[in-house]
C-alpha cells in the first residue's frame, strides 16, 4: 500500500479532495475537489475528447442535458422499477445497510467469499438467517430486505405531484432526445452522442472516497446503430491495438485472468460487434496513456444476472489499484434497442428510421381516412381541427382498427369518424429502431485510478510521474534566490505563462530543492529556474520532473516549451529542437 | 424583432437548442444544448476562464463542490427562509401562479407598469383585489399569496428525514470549504475562488426561453478579502476601462440612464470598492469581446428592497437584447461577511483570518484548564480523553463563563471540571472575517445574448459574426466540387484539422455557395476550398466569413492559419503573415 499512502498524504497536504461540507460533519457520498483536482479533472474530460470524439466528428456529435428530469422519463427507462439495492434495517436501534455489503463484511469476518450480484430479497434473507448477520453497531437483529430505489427524488414546478428524478446516467437525456440527434445528423446512421456530466445515485452506503459517490462525473456515447450493420467505419484504425478481456464464457467458469488478444481477435471471437471492440481498445488505451499500463486493465464480461436491466451484453473496464482492488472505471453495455424502445412505447413518439431494401417489396399499410359526416355530426365547426388531428396522427388512429375509441388532444375518435384501408405498397426502405452500444466512463474513478499510478518512489523522493497533458500545473516559475532582479524577471515570465492560456505557479520561499521538491509531488512536467545568469543574457533553465536534467533556453522560447511538453514530446527532444544545451543537475 | 427572428430560425434549423424531453411534451424551464451550442457553451466558459482566472492565478483559484448540500447548509445561508417567491392558486381550476408575473402581465394589458420587486404577500393580494386580476386561464377567483420555496429539495441517504437540496447557487460550496480553500492560499486575504457548474431554481412559472430556465450553469467567483484592505493588487490593469453604470442614488430617482465612466471613477465616487469595479470592467469587456458593445450594456444598481438577503450593495450587468429587453447577465453583490459569519454560527467552526496590527496591543482572552480531580470523578480512566477534548475546544468550553454544562462529543463538561482564566497577553494579530464580493455569470443567458448580438443581415445574407473563439466550428473544408481527387484531399486535411483538437465540418453536397452560406450562418470564421489548383500545387482557398475575402495558403498551412484566427488575429493579418495571396471572390 506504499503507494496509496504516499498519495493519501498528497492529497491531504495539497488539497486534492476533501468530504463536502466537512464544517458539518460531512455528507457520505460527496466530495468537493480542490483547485489542482478541477484542472487535472478538466484535462481528463479534454483527454477523453480528443480520444473518443474530436477525431470523429463526422460520426459522434455532442450534447448536454439536464441532471433534473420528469418521471415519466425513468417510466420508461425502467430506472423507477429496476434502480435498486437491498437495504435491511436492524430492529433494534433502527440503522439501515445495504444487504449485499453488510453481508460481504461479515462473511469476510468469517473468511467466506460469496458472489451476491443479482440475488433476490428473500435469498438475502436467508444468507442473513443462515450466518447469523447482526447489526454491527449495536448487535440487533435484522428485518427483511427491502428494495430501495437509487433515484433521488425531487418536485419539479409548483404541483406536489409533479416528480422529477436526478438522472442516474447521462444516458437517459440522450435517448428522449433521439429524434432530434437523428434529425442533427440527417437521420443516417451509425451515429453517436457523447455528453459529459454530473449525475447522482443515492447510494445506500457510500465508501472507498472517491470510489462509490452519490454525485459523480460521467462521460458517455450513445452510439446508435442499424443491427443489421453493426460494422465500425473507423475500425481499421484499431484492429491491432491489444485488449485484455475476461469473456463471458470464461466468467462463468470461475475464471478471471484476462486474455489479450487484439480487438480484431475480440471481434473474429464473438466477444464484441466491431462498434464495441472499437470503444473498449480506445478505452484500454486511453488508461494506458494516463498512465495505467494493458497488465493492470481487464474487461471482464458481465453474466446475465449481473447486468443492468437493459443490457444484453457488458464488460467493466477495471484497473487494479493498490487501495481498492479491481476498479470499474468504465462499463461497455449492448443497450440493444431497448431504450428507444421502451421511450417509443411510453411516449407514443415513433423512434424509428429507415433502411433502404436492397430490393424493392410490397407492404400492406393501415391508412385512416376521416368520415367528415361523423365528424361534423360530433364535433359541428371544429370538423376542420379533428381532420386535421387524425390525419397526422394516423399510427395512433390506426389503432381503431382494434380499439373502439381514440383520444386526440381534447377530441374523442371512435371507429365511426374513419375509414379504415389496409393499402399495398411498393417500397426500397423498411423501419428499424437503431440499437446501442454504450462505453461509459467514471471521471472521479479516473482520477483517483490515475493519481494512484503517478506515485513514484524513488528512493527519498515522491512525485507523481503524470502525463504532462494531465498535470494540473505546467510549469513553476522559481527564481534561484529571492533577489529583487530575479524576482521581477519570474513574476514577468509566469504572468507571460498564464496570459498564454497556460497554468503556472510562482515560488520564491524556500530552498530551490524544497520548492522542485514540491512541484514535482503535484506532477509539473518543467520547472523553469532564474538563476544569475539570466539577467546576463537573458536564458533560463527548464527541468525535466522525471529524470531531473536540465537544459538553458531563452526566456522567448519558455511558452513555446512547456506547450511542446504538454502536447506529450520527450523533453530531451524538444529541448533539441529549441536549441536548449542540456546539462544535468549537481 | 428582426434579428431575433433570424436567430429564432437558425435555431431551429441548425438545432442549438430545444425544450427537454420534448416526446413527453416538454418540462418548462429545462433545455438540451444541441453539437454547436455545446462547443460554443465551451468557448465561452474558456474565454470567461481566461478573463477572470487565469491571468490571476496567484490570486483566484477554482474549485469544483457537489450540487446536492445537506439541509443544513441552506438554513444558515438563509435561502430555506428567504429564497421565495409568491404563489397564488385559482380557487376554481387550482392552477398556481408566480404572483408578481401575473400581476404584471394582468397590468400590461391594461397599460399599467408597477414595480413589484420587495413587495410582501399582503402588498401582492391588495394589488390583486384593487385590479380584481381573475386567473387568466379560467377567469376564476385567485387563492392568498403564499411563499415558495425555490429550492429542489430531496433526500439523502435511505433515511427519510435527511434533507438535501439542490444549489441555487454554486457560492455556497465555496463558503461551507471556506476552511479549505484558506488553508490553501495559505490563510492570506485577498483570494477569490471560482466555480463553474449546474445549479437549480425550481421557478413557478419558467419562460422567455434560455432566459428564466430551472436548471442553468453558472460561472461564479467569491473574493475574499479584508474589509480594512478593499484593494485590488490588479485594479490598475483596469482602472481607465469604461463602465457604464446606474448608481443606485440615481435608481431611487427614477433615471436607469447609464453614466459612461471609468472604473477609476466608480471607485472614486464611492459606487463600488475596487474589488467590485475590477470585476465589473472586466465583465464588460468580456461582454464586449462576445459581441455585445458597451452601448447595449449597464450595470443596474439594486434599491436596498431589491436586492439577494446576503448582499448590501449589487449590481445586475444587463444586456439590451432585442427579443426580451434589458436582461441581466451578471450580477455583482457585496455579500460582506454574511455567509461565512452564517456558516460560522451554524457549524460552530471559526471562519476568521488573522491580520496583523499596525503595532502590538494587550487582549484579554479567556482561557480554560481542565480540573484533573473533577474529571476523574466523573469519567474515570476516560479522564485523559475529556483532558485532550478541552484543551482542543477552547472557544467551545469557554462558553461556561456564562453556561452550566457543555457537550464535546459523549462527554458533558459542567463549570466544576475546569478552571476558568481571564488573562490579558499582548499581540500583533487579531482576527477577522473575511467580507466577500461576487461577481456570478449565467451561461445559458450569456450564450443567448451573443447569439443574438451576432446575428447579421446583409441584403439577402444572414450569418452569425460571432468571435472567432467563440464560434462552435472553426473551419469547414469544402472541395469545390464532388470530384474524387478533391474528397480525399479535402477528408485527409478535415481529419487534420480534428487530430489538432479543432472543431471542423467536412461538406461536399450542393452547390458552393450554399454551402458556404451553411458554414457562415453558423458563424464558422473560415472556410477552406479545395479547388482544380489544389491537385498541382497542393494549395487551398481560405474565405473569411465576415469580408468574404479570399486568400490561397499552403495545405500544409492550414492549421496554424486556423489557429491564428481562432487567437483572434484579423484575417488579412494572418494572411500576410504565412503568404497567402488574397484576392476577392467573384
Amino acid at each position: 500500500m506504499q503507494r496509496a499512502e504516499k498519495l493519501e498524504s498528497i492529497v491531504k497536504k495539497r488539497l486534492l479532495y476533501w468530504p463536502s461540507s466537512e464544517i458539518y460533519g460531512g455528507v457520505g457520498g460527496f466530495y468537493d475537489y480542490g483547485p489542482l483536482a478541477v484542472q487535472m479533472r478538466r484535462n481528463i474530460v479534454e483527454k477523453w475528447r480528443r480520444t473518443f470524439v474530436l477525431p470523429y466528428q463526422d460520426t459522434i456529435i455532442e450534447v448536454e442535458t439536464p441532471i433534473i428530469m420528469p418521471e415519466i422519463v425513468f417510466k420508461a427507462s425502467g430506472h423507477l422499477e429496476h434502480f435498486t439495492d437491498y437495504v435491511v434495517s436492524c430492529q433494534k436501534c433502527g440503522r439501515r445497510y445495504r444487504a449485499d455489503h453488510l453481508i460481504e463484511e461479515a462473511l469476510a469476518e468469517k473468511g467466506i467469499k460469496l458472489s451476491l450480484e443479482g440475488l433476490s430479497g428473500e435469498q438475502l434473507d436467508e444468507i442473513i438467517a443462515k450466518y447469523g448477520i447482526k447489526c454491527p453497531a449495536c448487535g440487533g437483529p435484522l428485518g427483511k430486505s427491502e428494495r430501495f430505489n437509487l433515484l433521488f427524488k425531487t418536485t419539479i414546478g409548483p404541483y406536489a405531484n409533479e416528480a422529477g428524478y436526478l438522472r442516474p446516467e447521462t444516458a437517459q437525456g440522450m435517448f428522449v432526445a433521439f429524434p432530434r440527434l437523428a434529425e442533427y445528423v440527417g437521420r443516417r446512421t451509425p451515429f453517436g452522442v457523447a455528453q459529459i456530466g454530473r449525475v447522482g445515485r443515492n447510494e445506500i452506503s457510500p465508501r472507498q472516497g472517491l470510489i462509490r459517490l452519490r454525485e459523480f462525473s460521467q462521460m458517455e456515447i450513445e452510439l446508435f446503430f442499424d443491427p443489421q450493420n453493426p460494422s465500425c467505419p473507423y475500425f481499421s484504425e484499431v484492429e491491432s491495438l491489444e485488449i485484455p478481456i475476461v469473456p463471458e464464457e470464461l466468467v462463468a467458469k470461475g475464471n478471471t485472468e484476462p486474455l489479450m488478444i487484439t480487438a480484431r481477435e475480440v471481434v473474429a471471437r464473438g466477444y464484441a460487434n466491431e462498434w464495441m471492440a472499437f470503444f473498449m481498445a480506445l478505452a484500454a488505451k486511453f488508461m494506458k496513456e494516463l498512465g495505467v499500463p494493458l497488465e493492470r486493465q481487464k474487461f471482464l464480461g458481465k453474466l446475465p444476472q449481473e447486468r443492468a436491466h437493459y443490457s444484453s451484453r457488458s464488460y467493466d473496464q477495471m484497473v487494479l489499484t493498490e487501495r481498492f482492488g479491481w476498479v470499474e472505471v468504465s462499463g461497455h453495455a449492448y443497450r440493444t434497442d431497448y431504450d428507444l424502445s421502451r421511450h417509443a412505447q411510453f411516449s407514443g413518439y415513433d423512434m424509428a428510421l429507415e433502411r433502404r431494401l436492397k430490393e424493392p417489396r410490397e407492404i400492406v399499410e393501415v391508412r385512416v381516412y376521416p368520415n367528415p359526416q361523423a365528424i361534423r355530426a360530433k364535433y359541428g365547426d371544429k370538423m376542420g381541427e379533428v381532420i386535421r388531428a387524425i390525419q397526422s396522427n394516423q399510427q395512433l388512429v390506426a389503432r381503431l382498427a382494434e380499439t373502439d375509441r381514440v383520444e386526440l388532444g381534447d377530441f374523442e375518435i371512435t371507429r365511426d369518424m374513419v375509414f379504415i384501408k389496409r393499402e399495398v405498397r411498393r417500397t426500397d426502405v423498411e423501419k428499424f429502431i437503431p440499437h446501442v452500444v454504450e462505453p461509459s466512463f467514471g471521471l472521479d474513478r479516473i482520477l483517483y485510478v490515475t493519481l494512484e499510478h503517478a506515485v513514484t518512489i524513488e528512493g527519498e523522493r515522491t512525485y507523481l510521474r503524470l502525463p504532462p497533458d494531465i498535470a494540473p500545473v505546467a510549469a513553476c516559475v522559481l527564481p534561484i534566490v529571492k533577489r529583487k532582479e530575479y524576482v521581477e524577471i519570474g513574476r514577468s515570465l509566469v504572468r507571460g505563462l498564464w496570459r498564454s492560456g497556460l497554468t503556472a505557479i510562482y515560488d520564491d520561499e524556500g530552498t530551490i530543492g524544497s520548492r522542485y521538491a514540491m512541484c514535482d509531488e503535484i506532477g509539473t512536467p518543467v520547472a523553469i529556474t532564474i538563476d544569475e545568469v539570466t539577467p546576463q543574457n537573458n536564458t533560463v533553465t527548464a527541468r525535466d520532473r522525471d529524470t531531473k536534467s536540465q537544459v538553458r533556453i531563452d526566456i522567448g522560447m519558455v511558452v513555446l516549451f512547456v506547450t511542446k511538453i504538454l502536447s506529450g514530446r520527450p523533453f530531451g527532444d524538444v529541448a533539441a529542437e529549441l536549441g536548449g544545451i542540456v546539462f544535468r543537475n549537481t
